[in-house]
């Protein structure tokens, strides 16, 4: 533990390379700061690539509010070759040039590749005191970082040694998380490093892959939050150590490369508040940058956009219409602790809005603003009492809720005092939104920094029109479920229009009964193929009577050690949203996922029927 | 080597797994039949998921003229816990019943995944004889397979040794390529397995990747030829032991997998002839499928879909009107070797056609026709002369010609007599053909199996909105190259419409001289920006003259140890073509790829630029 750590400030300085970020510098520069970041990395290529001289890189970022707090990559600098050497030194002055021009005063060197780099660590000090005395001649500074796939410095334990024995005050450290956490080396000895020798500090998160580290870092990192990395104990060391500079973000990933930057700036930006207050949460760094997240305590309701083809299948799920909107032509349906809520304002049938109880609604919208969550725009909401809502990055409008408190949204329904005998439904087991292809990163992070929740199961399967992924984020307490999906590969021209439905999963206590007096109600239950019955009396060997029982009602059964996860699903009501009847047995806490590709395959081949039974028509 | 080994007929038999297409099994079936398949493999779940019941599935199969020559995967048969390997043969037994209405009569069991997979030997070609004896009592074989990920067998000498101990007739191996090839092990072996123990052969490309072995497997396959894979030398050994089964592909590939299933289908059943060509050269399997391809040698011409304001950019790079189409509204536009057809027929400016140079233009088409290129409509060629032309995956026309020859497609046009100076114009350098998502590896294998071209370079670089992937197929002696490119990820709606233009690249002897009196003639010459030049210095330590004209012209400078490739672009003409003027220097056997993001974004920028301009008009 080091004396005198100096105090951060309560805002956490934030950065993010250019290289983060899709499009050329006059796209990348505006949406950083419009995301909030206060400096940025200058990407080489991207300069490269401008038409704007270095003098105007400067003044368009001053123009912005943003610093220009480093410049990078310089590669391959050191070598065993004098001759090559003193090109790179050459080399090194025209880029000394650059950051002059640009105003900025720290150059990220990394360590080399190249067949003569040196592994000589003396030589190598030698060759770096070199470039460090040629900087700080003009008042720069080297930042030197390992890469996991460095010659012979791949580690930060070998980078600070070169630099250590080095021992000039131009010289010091980049640390890189993903350098360092991909090789799986551990980052509490860097608050071992003197403090003003870490010259910068790049964060990436990535999933755990067993692949190339080099493709691996290429293609796949991601944003703090969104991957596998324990990055608030990697943040922690170099706080502790006394690392003064930005918090800044270098991600290459293949989505965020081609997305729209002034989106994925504010995902971006999201990501390095929470990583603060996950690691503020830890005892280092700054104050907690917003409040935490107050326990939620379930689904409040869910909103339906819809035209009048929804409530029939509601009444013949046992749902009855309580309650009729006083001023907007939205119903309130309720059965058990499930309470749907049915706009027909307009619009394709799709979840409108997702609304969880909180425990302190006020406080979950200060957080979600804090958060940059953009407010929903008040004409948006289904209910005259000021609920505090926000939009999630696929449009879903997200409403906190304590409902039973004093004016509550359900005041704003006038009572209908219609009841229904009901099917069994006790409440809302989860809520299914198939994602945008570009922003399903972004979706998972939102939900787990807005909201407060966790990242739970995941699984990637076959659907009949490829490879789907899923990821599912739960509050601690399993009250507050999300499923969401993505494509793997955004669709194509082939099967136009057949996406991922959203849905509603409605939970049962026994799926049997509750199936059998809905389709005796007329629900439009969807039919399974013999066949994957037929599969599933091979594998399991169920009973006679629950397999004639599955067949009849159209039943999918999964089955782990932990229990099982029985569903009867609707037909797509709309084209865009199914309701599901979900029993869950024992410890599952899953999602249904291994039998999506049948469910999918019977959507699809309902819809083809009636679209061929329109076309006789 | 072994004798009486059964004589191969010349039309080998070809299968294809149903999960190799995307779809459901109405889909899939009848893509497979229209390509030329003649059996299939039914993939366990995609039967599961189809309302066929098996007898039904068989009634479709035989009314395409489809055999089913394989039901799979059985998953995880051997167990080292009794009663869980009593379950496993019940199991079987259900499978049994399926394969029988399905009127199969063999099943790939792969080895076990799972932690009770049986690493005795012995016991496991019990376990194995046991399942064989009761496949053999309903007419039915067992292929076991070596996963490359099993617990215990992961390599096929393995498998062979438990299906040898087990010695049942009715229990044989399955052989594939991928598990085999993806381990590094030698496939020269197999020619020692008696022929009759080789019951299926699974075929499956894949490119070289360092990654989890089940990763690769499950999402990176290719159809052969597609990949880096040496199958001739695979499925010779196979043949020489005397494997009288199909060649049957299996291949897992995320863009397959959402794919038109149809067009799919015929870029594997191509793999599958090109790759029996490819064995009968070794001497091994059937004769030649398809006449050789007939040597080629050069670019005839390039045609180009234009309006007017094509014409004066000709000019202005040099080149002449050389002729007019006796019926057709088309130019012929000449200057040393290069050729290139002007068609005002109307439609996008455009890469319409390629005409190559080729020994024997008549033998070039038959085999295009044999390799299930789809013949170009006649109306749809620029000449009158007999062409013979097929469609290349990305719609563009492929004409085989013998410029000089009687009758050559020169006579279609009357000369105008025009001359003009030229600018150094030697020939066409490459064509570069911009991909659509769904289609690159299916070109890459067109251009190869077809024109007989081999692949040469690959890269992949950061281009302004997202990763390119891009590779190179020439032929032996480098008279024709066509660079093609894809996006890594298909585009989304950030940045619409800016996709990777297709262009000309014209061989020039020097470049400067060139461009110079181009630009002096009012060609619109791509700018580059001064960064560019200064990154350039850096690098390179040119001569302050040389750089000078470098930015003056805006010449693009790629080096490499073999030499260097000059390059200077025009606009993009008409949205989606430009040329290029091109130098190679030494040996450089390169097509500018580090170049290509600043000349994509500098395209970018010319492109807005006129946008606003329009605007403000």
């Amino acid at each position: 533990m080091r004396a005198g750590v100096p105090a951060v400030s309560r805002e956490p300085r934030t950065a993010i390379a250019t290289v983060c970020l899709s499009g050329a510098l006059e796209d990348k520069l505006p949406a950083a700061a419009a995301a909030g970041f206060d400096g940025v990395e200058i990407f080489e290529p991207d300069l490269v690539a401008s038409p704007m001289p270095p003098g105007e890189v400067r003044l368009r970022c001053a123009d912005l509010g943003l610093s220009i707090d480093l410049y990078q990559p310089f590669r391959d600098l050191d070598s065993t070759d004098p001759e090559r050497f003193a090109a790179n030194l050459r080399r090194a002055e025209h880029k000394f040039g650059v950051m002059e021009a640009l105003g900025t005063d720290t150059v990220l060197v990394c360590s080399s590749v190249a067949p003569d780099a040196v592994a000589d660590v003396d030589l190598l000090a030698e060759q770096l005191h070199a470039v460090a005395e040629r900087a700080a001649a003009r008042g720069l500074r080297i930042a030197y970082e390992a890469l996991a796939w460095g010659r012979h410095v791949d580690t930060y334990d070998r980078s600070w040694e070169a630099v250590r024995r080095a021992d000039h005050p131009a010289l010091g450290l980049c640390v890189d998380s993903f350098h360092i956490l991909s090789r799986g080396s551990d980052p509490a000895a860097i608050a071992d490093i003197p403090g003003e020798k870490l010259f910068f500090l790049q964060l990436a998160d990535a999933p755990h892959l067993s692949m190339d580290v080099l493709q691996w870092s290429r293609h796949h990192r991601l944003f703090p939050g969104q991957g596998a990395f324990d990055l608030p104990a990697f943040l922690e060391p170099v706080l502790r150590a006394g690392y003064a500079g930005p918090l800044s973000l270098e991600v290459f990933n293949d989505v965020f490369r081609q997305a729209d930057p002034a989106r994925a700036a504010v995902d971006a930006h999201r990501s390095l508040l929470a990583l603060a207050e996950a690691t503020a949460a830890r005892g280092q760094g700054a104050d907690p940058v917003a409040e935490p997240a107050p326990e939620l305590r379930g689904h409040a309701f869910v909103e339906l956009s819809a035209d009048e083809s929804l409530a029939p299948v509601l009444a013949a799920l046992g749902f009855a219409r309580t309650g009729l909107h006083r001023t907007k032509p939205v119903e309130r349906w309720e059965q058990g602790g499930a309470r749907i809520l049915v706009n027909r304002s307009g619009g394709q049938v799709a979840v409108a809005a997702l609304a969880v109880e909180s425990a302190d609604p006020t406080g979950a919208a200060r957080r979600a603003t804090r958060l940059s969550a953009p407010r929903l725009p008040r004409e948006r909401g289904p209910a005259e009492a000021d609920l505090a809502a926000v939009t999630a990055p696929d449009g879903t409008a997200v409403f906190f809720c304590r409902t039973g408190a004093e004016q509550d949204w359900t005041g704003d329904f006038v009572p209908t005092g219609e009841t229904a005998p009901g099917i069994g439904v006790t409440g809302i087991d989860h809520v299914g939104l198939a994602q945008p292809f570009d922003h399903f990163d972004e979706a998972a992070l939102f939900y787990r920094t807005v909201l407060g929740l966790e990242p739970a199961a995941t699984a990637e399967f076959a659907a009949p029109f490829g490879l789907v992924r899923s990821r599912a984020v739960v509050d601690a307490q399993r009250r507050v479920r999300l499923a969401l999906t993505v494509s793997l590969l955004r669709r194509g021209e082939w099967a136009p229009g057949v996406s991922e439905p959203q849905y509603v999963a409605l939970a049962v206590d026994d799926v049997l009964a509750a199936a059998r007096s809905a389709r005796a109600a007329g629900a439009p239950l969807l039919a399974v193929p013999d066949n994957y019955y037929a599969d599933l009396d091979a594998r399991l060997a169920l009973s006679k009577d629950r397999l004639t029982a599955y067949r009849d009602l159209g039943v999918l059964h999964e089955e782990t050690p932990e229990g099982a996860y029985l569903q009867v699903c609707t037909e797509v009501l709309g084209g865009r949203v199914f309701l599901a009847l979900v029993q869950r047995i024992g410890d599952h806490d899953g999602y249904g996922w291994t039998d999506a590709p049948v469910r999918m395959a019977a959507h699809r081949r309902r819809r083809l029927a009636r679209e061929h039974v329109r076309t006789r028509l």
